[in-house]
């Protein structure tokens, strides 16, 4: 995809791009691979923690839930421009996104809360952001995160 | 493989391929890129309700789950069949499938209620069925279903 | 990557290789096609009992969830020695781990578990062993196990 349109319909949404999140010692933010890129799993940061922590179902609401995927598909999107070398150029497609929902028992709602990222990159990215989905509740996330996201893209030839 | 093939092989072991989910707004059902194919998680549904709902080891009993895993996985087959354009023809092999079962912490049988699944691709597609698998147990999933289940396969060229 | 200098780090890291996982019925250790491969999910077993069983945040410490992710993954790393031919000549790249952990409500370590499984194989593998990850806490695993391993690698041609 052409990088400045993404960048100019970023501003247009009003959305800032967040910093890709910094390199951790064991592992990497993403891995390009041939055609495919894998990025990390994704947790909801704000300014240094985490947001809205906690479980959907007891304290986390369904609109901090949406955001904070929203917000985590964000960030991966980051992650992958800074590996693709600082550029959406690469980018074909987003194949697969799976969200994580720290929740509890009886909630029922991980659709709505996954909707937050796809959403988002449906607004971002037009058909190249639509994409295969997995929503699941998990009993807890790093940090105490509401939200963790997987995210693998097809790109095109360095 | 051949789609006439395994359509009498479905009539053969008297199951019926489910109709293909229909789109939703935010995601596809199944994305093709390459030589690969991402199923979206299927939960397993029946006349439009979701079949067995609750979790393992406590209201949904081992074999409501291993039929949840089943429907779940002839589901994900019509997905994967209506993308392919109506025909099995592209399919060259399952790859990859990850069943999340929704569990209490005690619930230790998530391999046997993922074979509900892996024993129903093995029955219709023999050796192209045979996959790598991820049996895990979740808090929770989508509309209270007891199974979710994911799919990767490989395609050819269309 | 050459076989003989993989097996020299692990005599040289004090390692020892766990046999392959035996195959199972419903599905396979190990699926290749083209330049991927998917390894099925691992539990750590250590003489065919399941390691340090439970949930981490109850029973399980936070060094046996480490010690059991690491198994997991030298399981995952056999399972792909075995696929590839008893070999790891054709292992190209770990591309992507995913660390379910069996993990209380109130759980918030999941990435110093995963990291058990990470460390090790970057201290194995080097560069080759670094990749995109995930780390979840989930309600309950197969056999009770702490820690379930899933792994996608890339690898050249047969």
């Amino acid at each position: 995809m052409n990088d400045q349109r993404i960048l100019d319909r970023l501003v247009e949404l009003g959305i800032e791009l967040p910093p890709p999140p910094a390199p951790v010692a064991a592992y990497l933010p993403c891995v390009v691979h041939g055609s495919l890129a894998f990025v990390a799993g994704q947790i909801a940061m704000s300014d240094g923690v985490v947001l809205h922590p906690g479980a959907l179902g007891d304290q986390v609401s369904l609109d901090e839930g949406v955001d904070a995927a929203r917000r985590a598909a964000l960030q991966a999107l980051s992650a992958l421009r800074e590996t693709l070398g600082g550029s959406f150029e690469r980018l074909e497609r987003i194949l697969q996104v799976t969200v994580f929902v720290a929740s509890t028992s009886g909630f029922v709602e991980h659709p709505k809360v996954a909707n937050g990222a796809s959403e988002l990159l449906a607004e971002i990215l037009g058909e190249t952001g639509r994409h295969a989905r997995g929503a699941v509740g998990v009993s807890s996330l790093p940090l105490g995160a509401p939200v963790e996201l997987l995210m693998t893209a097809a790109v095109g030839a360095a």
